[in-house]
């Protein structure tokens, strides 16, 4: 049994202690938030304790702990959880600078902790289909991968003048699907944005509609399409054209029931957000964190995984700004 | 909080076990199985008590029973829980014998305990759209019902045999539903049978290939086909054309993804079977049924509507025999 | 070349016009129609001469008539254009009496003039295609077939008075739909019709909503729905279900473009009507009739399956007035 | 009536043959080719005479010659005809050199004779409908435009070597396609190029797989994305994000049919290659021509859209070899 401490009570913090809670083999013994009243319900739904982060870390009944708190904290308490002997599941992304996730890579790599990154897509079971398809030769050599993903609406703009802006707080899920469906990093990274869903963020600094070329060493193309606005909902897809054929992973719909009337066929819109969207793949993300602590198995998305697509994002950031084509190394 | 006693831990039964445990205001209490490993082991899974019917319907902490033993104890059951004080949420059918059920309709009619029959489909969020657009007048009235409902392989002959015939064992789930969409009984029915998926259950004096034509006193008409044998997988979809338009509810599918070669594009099946297709569906009938205990909600599925969907069962078994439009009165 | 004499420049004369001229074996020499002027008009469009029928029989250089004149003339013009050494396309239904019908195909019989019955969707890609994969055993052996055939909307009662009923007049397609893809006649017919969509018409004497169920000697089973009306234009769909698998043919739709938006995901209505719908089908058609008649290929609709449908209809006709299950046979 | 002269008997001739001979308003008068026994088979099919270039403008009873000829020719050719007093229809591209086309573009913009661009994709029912719903306003502003064209295979490499690259010969389509649907000029334009379906190609100076990126004035991006090889068939869609919705216009299949079984379910392919999936579009393309040259109808697309699209594919070709943006002006 997998004793769990989570880390901040929030939105997706709360998501995670449903699964935490209802998988066989794992249990939320407790939480921990800087609003120490937001992890005392929380804690409370569960018959966990709610306590402080020092707390968790030197409580050794506990195995694990996953962070689900603010970004800038990441990289901090991969380190100390891990020196603590907890295996780790850190919410994305590692951190927004380059230089402080790889230097948090370079001082946890040696000490055998588990340390897992919640890029959770991976786990979305069309996607993981249409890797698997690709990696059995169903389609023959991949070629050129597209990828959409558009959110239903802009957050606000004070959200966005923290976020690290649209490359590395949005389009990063898209920068490790990339990564995982090519199984490789590209070796440039092109980008154009614009500010045209909201003038305020353009006026933050930031973009919200944009679309990157990543061009890879042996000629394949991948390109990725973000908005922060689809009128209909979250718009999650991609295709993969290879030498033998296309493999797409469409969106799931709300239902399947369609009507049909003088005005046209009217069918259901996608899953509104991520919650719904990805609630089977955080569950699979969850089932896949337990697996690798207690039974060993391959930690699917690396906390290298994890700078790689930070390496992408900052590349983005960059070409976004001055039209010029970035070169990628890690 | 609703404290529960589960009648039978068998495949269903373990459905509703999960649905049970995993609800936020009901717990499983107790278990009873005539086979009492059976109902020691999914009793251990949840921290519930095992025990005996008797045990259970003796234990005034429990408030309610869920009846998945089989079929020839149901009416007994419902009768004897009520009695006990308990509110029951039984699966179909209520009866092989529709004289039986019409009995158990009358002897519990007064005693002011909510009973509730397992017509899970009713739930399904993809169903439930269309009887609620068809209530919203989306398709002006309703006029012609098409249901489409083909299990992936057929039971066993030693099951067929003691199933009360694909009418009062399969169909039923779609003559409840027809009553559902409809919201009414028809006042014919008329129904045409073979033994083609397999000869050897026509030998056991039963069908595995149907249809069923059902007339309402206002000329509407709906028609019901069911298969044994779908190679494809669970098939469960119905149509509903109106004065002003049609509603279709469209298969769950595995999954969203396609793929494009030489040989077409190939997309993925439907959920192979009732557990998979109706999870969903389990888990809301349970919380309505919760609301119905607990909060006095309606009861969506009464007892009365389990003796009228038998009611057409027995009509289109004794069509099938005799080629002859059967009416139907309750 | 083919020289064909056109009988009747209505609706469907004028769509069996374009494709006789357009065809490369064939011309259109020349246009009889009780409407004088009506000829006239047409046969000046593609350079035919406006003739009387007497004019068309006589004239030696006419190869082939097609027959496109109202129902009560087509037996004893099928009979006339033979004896006088035409090939003749009659449109459906061959007579509106099985007894005549049954003496034209008699009377006709010996004489070595190919006559063809315009039963279009037979020519259908989408319908050709499915008794394609059927007869390639790509679903093992058919069991189940269900047609969907809705019109757009009901015709004047005037028309319905005339029409012989919805069974002749409507159903017939689909009475020739089933024996075309299973390959067969049943053995008996049951109907239930309602007058539902305009009370009129059942103040005619007809009805406009239809089930009828087929069942056939190897115990087959196939069902046909109709509707004088789809608010959304005309469904024209079917699925066959086989041992293997399920075969669908869908509508094809106005165009490919679908539209997301906070309301929903809108796309196309299917094209509007027959016209529209077997655009293709009626090329096909004409192009199976010149290599019947110039070639010797085969006569894919023969005046015996015309027959058949007819005597479906009217089992249809009778099982929908008693209510019972009429036998049938030829 | 338009008298209209062939310049060109070879495939794309062809089909435009059977439209000019098809339409009630327009006739072939003659065919000219450099093979004359191609032009006199052609012009033998459809009753018209074959001739010399010089013989076709010399005739006065002509009015308007189709050039299908090779690319090199067009810029001269159309030239030549306007000054004849002939209007005309050219085959895409303008010419191979921005240069020539503006030249061309100057030369004949004083003349008074229509001059119309064979870009047929504009005239294509779904994305024509795309183009009307967003000028609708249906999906509020534009921000996002993604033109996905896949051909089935790549050309051999002796065409590639004459054809202009990628960006001139295949690509030109969808830059025209963004010109259409943006009704606007991008500012700049970045390529990335691969040579990865047939190195043959990349060692002949050209690419088979590419991803450009448009940015607009306002703002607004669009992507286009080519391959020269689509294992499935010809791949035609686009999709368009605007504030209050996406458009989508997708393929249009070979037929309707689904077959269903253990497999998964396989539907029909896109229709197979432009001839196919445009033939509607190439029937509206001379239609626009013969109102546009008969009743004064606006050119839908003139020679300016064809230099703007040949200007587009220089910046891309050159974007492609720098990596760098290119900055567009006209």
């Amino acid at each position: 049994m997998l004793k769990v401490g989570l880390l901040g009570a929030g939105r997706i913090g709360r998501v995670h202690a449903i699964n935490i809670a209802g998988h066989a083999r794992s249990e939320l013994a407790a939480v921990a938030d800087i609003n120490a009243s937001a992890a005392e319900e929380l804690a409370g739904l569960y018959g966990a304790k709610a306590g402080s982060l020092d707390d968790i870390l030197a409580d050794d009944t506990i195995n694990a702990v996953l962070v689900a708190t603010s970004t800038d904290t990441h990289s901090d308490l991969i380190e100390k959880a891990t020196a603590a002997g907890k295996a780790v599941l850190c919410e994305k992304p590692v951190d927004l600078s380059l230089e402080r996730a790889k230097l948090c890579l370079e001082r946890t790599s040696g000490n055998g902790q588990p340390v897992m990154i919640g890029f959770n897509r991976r786990f979305d079971p069309n996607f993981a289909a249409v890797k698997a398809a690709s990696l059995a030769g169903e389609i023959g050599k991949a070629e050129l991968l597209s990828i959409t993903s558009f959110d239903p609406a802009p957050p606000p703009v004070s959200y966005v003048k923290v976020s690290g802006g649209l490359f590395r707080d949005m389009m990063i899920h898209d920068f490790d699907m990339a990564n995982f469906i090519m199984g490789d990093l590209p070796t440039s990274v092109h980008a154009v944005g614009s500010s045209i869903v909201n003038p305020e963020i353009g006026a933050a600094g930031d973009v919200d509609t944009a679309v990157v070329t990543l061009r890879y060493a042996d000629g394949r193309i991948a390109v990725i399409k973000n908005s922060r606005r689809a009128a209909y909902g979250y718009d999650q897809r991609l295709e993969l054209l290879g030498s033998e054929g296309l493999l797409s992973a469409n969106n799931v719909m709300m239902n399947t029931v369609s009507k049909s009337t003088n005005a046209g066929v009217v069918s259901a819109k996608p899953e509104f957000f991520f919650l719904e969207r990805y609630m089977r793949a955080y569950v699979a993300e969850w089932d896949a964190f337990v697996a690798a602590v207690l039974d060993g198995a391959n930690i699917p998305v690396t906390l290298a995984d994890g700078v790689a697509a930070l390496a992408l994002a900052e590349a983005a950031t960059q070409s976004a700004k001055t039209g010029e084509t970035v070169e990628v190394s890690l």
